[in-house]
């Protein structure tokens, strides 16, 4: 059921052992948000504890409290009074959800999270769940320090691209403000989230080398094919280093995932990829969408490369 | 002489034609400035007239008005009753200074600017001059437009590193929230900025396959020689693609400019710069610094490391 920032946080205030989770694969906001809401909740005088079940990732290492952070293990089990799962619905918690029956409280900025049956606080206008998180720290009187505004400011800035992607609001950079007058650094922040592994920075050079322009140079691609896809894991962001060619619409990627198993993921500027992509079997957003191929990766390519020559003849 | 931004708005509305202008090879701020001052003046229906020394920059012929900035041709005369000079003291503005005798009047964020015998408003606590352009607009009472907001915006974003540099303040924040609030889009600003020429994206790869990594790590150096350096002119940023290996501390750019004047471009993460390239006959800031060697590309390439050599010992 859908609650108020109000209610969420009277909830909050009515229990004392507080489980604290977020979604498999987290991101900076996922962690962000959790972190921040861990010490909130501390600085209460509540007993609290974040699950999540993943790995951290190297470059968020320097979230305060990061290390405190625990993964469940087989058959674990956690008395709580409550589960506040953050940034996602629960269906995504991985192992964290045999840990208690607890009651759960959801709160999230996802428009997708149609988890009703339990107590929700969604706020699809929010660039990140850190602002959720940033207004019910207000609401609860707890002190923003620098430690919570480090994390805000993280999941803030990483949902946001650095204040680049179409949900920053005036709100976002209100709250950026703040957190920055509670301390923040937004250089040392940016330096610690950018970082990359030896490794990245290679793939990202093989990448490059592959590069090919096509219709007029309305298009570019990248082609990690399985002897490039051997360098590094990541593969995000390469496609970036092509869309921002001032002729490009579409830019792609194409990468060897296993045998006849190639994926595209295509971004635009204009063209609506969704479609394009929907043709060759997959879907996605009208401007960032992907498919997969079940051939080899030649196939794929000219596959490929048919269906963007129709679009742009 | 020091004069305040009160004194400063007067100062304009006292006049009735006025030239505005700012240093040659113009960047974001310098043309966000005098766009949206230009914007402003003639809202308050005064005469005005923007002249640059220099080509525009292809990335930023989206902002509004850009087509009407005149670079002034030999002998020229403007007939004005002011000179507005913005982020730059008046001795980087090329032949503009000959158009006219009138007096000026000295806008700017940079410490390093020392032109007292003008007036000039001052602030350098100020991340963008686009920054103290926005609050003369709202000293003079203009309206702060959608057109005037994406100027400010975009000068604010490009002197920040999109909000990423250390310059950046809770003050810098609250005025791009009100920008966006008049009519600013984050991500289309942030599309145009980094559209790049295919050119400049070939150049990336090129200079990524002669990454070298040194002293356990610590080191990373990118070599642009004489054949490299034919692809593209632009080799802004190249640097900040190996600086974020999470080793790394120093970062290169080794570039051939003629025959012996080789160019190193250095940065850190804690490492005094400044003092290497001292020792090497450069100089800079402690985590920006350079020097050039007029020596060939190889000789160039060993002095280098072996200075670096002796830091990291």
């Amino acid at each position: 059921m859908k609650i108020t920032l109000n209610e969420a946080a009277e909830k909050l205030k009515s229990v004392e052992k507080i489980l604290v989770t977020a979604h498999i694969n987290p991101d900076g906001d996922a962690l962000g948000s959790t972190l921040a809401m861990y010490q909130a909740l501390k600085q209460l005088g509540k007993s609290a504890q974040i699950y999540i079940d993943d790995v951290m990732p190297a470059n968020l290492n320097f979230l305060p409290h990061i290390e405190e952070i625990k993964r469940p293990t087989e058959n674990e089990k956690f008395d709580a009074d409550l589960i506040l799962v953050i940034d996602t619905a629960p269906d995504r918690i991985g192992k964290v959800e045999n840990l208690t029956n607890a009651p759960i409280l959801n709160i999230d900025h996802h428009i997708t999270n149609k988890n009703f049956e339990n107590d929700i606080y969604i706020d699809s206008n929010a660039a990140a769940s850190c602002e959720i998180i940033f207004e019910i720290c207000k609401e609860l009187g707890v002190k923003i320090t620098k430690e919570i505004a480090t994390c805000l400011y993280t999941g803030i800035a990483t949902d946001t691209g650095f204040f680049n992607y179409s949900n920053t609001t005036p709100k976002t950079f209100r709250i950026a403000a703040e957190l920055v007058e509670n301390g923040v650094e937004p250089n040392y922040i940016s330096e610690q989230v950018e970082r990359r592994k030896l490794e990245d920075v290679k793939i990202m050079s093989a990448a490059l080398q592959t590069m090919e322009i096509y219709f007029g140079g309305k298009v570019a691609g990248l082609f990690i094919d399985e002897e490039v896809s051997k360098i590094a894991e990541n593969t995000e962001g390469l496609v970036d280093l092509i869309r921002v060619i001032d002729t490009v619409d579409v830019a792609f990627v194409l990468k060897y995932k296993d045998e006849n198993n190639i994926r595209a993921s295509l971004r635009s500027k204009s063209a609506n990829v969704s479609e394009i992509a929907k043709k060759l079997g997959g879907g996605g957003h009208i401007r960032a969408a992907g498919c997969t191929f079940n051939t080899n990766f030649e196939d794929a390519k000219n596959i490929l490369l048919k269906t963007l020559g129709e679009y742009f003849a």
